[in-house]
């Protein structure tokens, strides 16, 4: 986000990022009148509230798009108590979102499951991130084995899918945490929820403080996401390559060629 | 509940009511092969555990819709924070569940807000049992009013509706509690719960501390269920009457004609 009221209840909270009047930092009018450009932007005039310090040492493309994944996925984890070692949490979808959600799960020393419809994941799961286990989701039988074994979920998803078996993976008071917007209404049967008293919760980025927050653990635990850097006269062939999933797992634009030297 | 394995994650950390063993005390299959007969009885065998001790002073009548209704909304309101003073608080549906939801929601000390669909329950809701404001839920005028005014709601309705409206009368990060079977799955946009960051949860009971912590807390408010005692005989009309819906708000079978003299 590139600026907020900073006076309404949410931005008196500290939660800029629930303030109805938020001006985001891609495609959201500004005061000015003028559309933000976001990261095709090569330089910016933002109010210093909005302005995170990005941690010595770490590198501008690989920490870049921790500034939207890192804070997704750090945020509800942190609100809602799934950051504590020891804890089990699974995480939904290997993507942009989910593989920062691998790396801070571990960092925050989880047992982590990663759960995909994609078998051919499991070694990058596993074997590159660091999850712990793997569960295909359309083997039944694996999702069996992983029933009420989770303190928490990180669903990434954006497809429309039935909850059902996803939050049966939960534990008693489990919470799944959904950072996806699938087009179509979610189908959620009361009884899942309320038999074992579990939680569904909506997380959307994090307040200025939490996103400092986690630049500085990120930094601490050399925490970085997985990024392929391409140059701005690339962005077309790059766009194209996202819509087919065709990268693991954060395109980083460099505008104006300076990375190299940065 | 009349027993659980008091072995499991669940109960060891107190969450009897989660145990994937639990004995109900009505129409579920005890140990020894026979089946509960809950309020039926004239008389249980129960694990000592198990027993609940019934504050001097409470009468019989009014306190004993408490060991369902009462624990039932206690339990979400101090598990998710809805319990604090000052704080705004929706109750959707005013029926056994509800009726109760906004006497320990005024104990708590907050602001409660009756959702009804029916107009006529206004005086009931605000001049029997205490409520702030009411709201009538086709009133989309009345709607547009609170939206975004309420930390949380407690949703005691049965039937299947949308849920996009109730959630948007929460405030960012507020939580709407799921305490009714509805036989339909619910709709849920994923977008009405990321945007704000809110959280839909179920919860089912409580455990047998929180239990007795509901009915000494009740007792020292002077807060017991509204209740219409019925004799033994009476039963077949009263399950008739609850079936339509007229009963305020709970029946209490007083099985051995013994509640005059007790």
């Amino acid at each position: 986000m590139a600026n907020t009221c900073q006076s309404c209840e949410s931005c008196e909270a500290g939660l800029e990022n629930y303030c109805s009047k938020i001006v985001f930092t891609y495609n959201s009018r500004d005061r000015d009148g003028t559309v933000t450009c976001g990261g095709y932007s090569d330089m910016v005039v933002v109010n210093q509230h909005f302005v995170i310090r990005f941690p010595d040492g770490m590198p501008l493309d690989r920490g870049a798009p921790l500034l939207c994944a890192g804070i997704t996925v750090y945020t509800p984890m942190k609100y809602h108590g799934l950051n504590e070692p020891g804890k089990r949490i699974g995480v939904i979808g290997l993507g942009g979102l989910g593989h920062v959600a691998v790396k801070f799960a571990k960092a925050f020393g989880m047992r982590v499951t990663v759960i995909s419809t994609s078998p051919e994941k499991r070694e990058e799961a596993m074997e590159k991130l660091g999850a712990d286990d793997f569960v295909v989701s359309s083997d039944a039988g694996q999702m069996k084995a992983a029933k009420g074994t989770m303190h928490g979920i990180i669903n990434t998803a954006s497809a429309s899918m039935s909850m059902y078996p996803y939050l049966a993976l939960l534990k008693p008071q489990g919470k799944m945490i959904l950072l996806g917007l699938p087009e179509k209404p979610l189908q959620i049967s009361a009884f899942s929820l309320v038999a074992g008293g579990k939680t569904l919760a909506g997380s959307c980025m994090g307040s200025i403080k939490d996103t400092q927050e986690m630049m500085d653990f990120a930094a601490k635990h050399e925490l970085t996401a997985d990024v392929e850097v391409v140059g701005a006269d690339d962005v077309n062939d790059a766009l194209e390559r996202l819509a087919k999933g065709e990268v693991r797992y954060r395109f980083v634009i460099d505008i104006s060629n300076t990375l190299a030297t940065a």
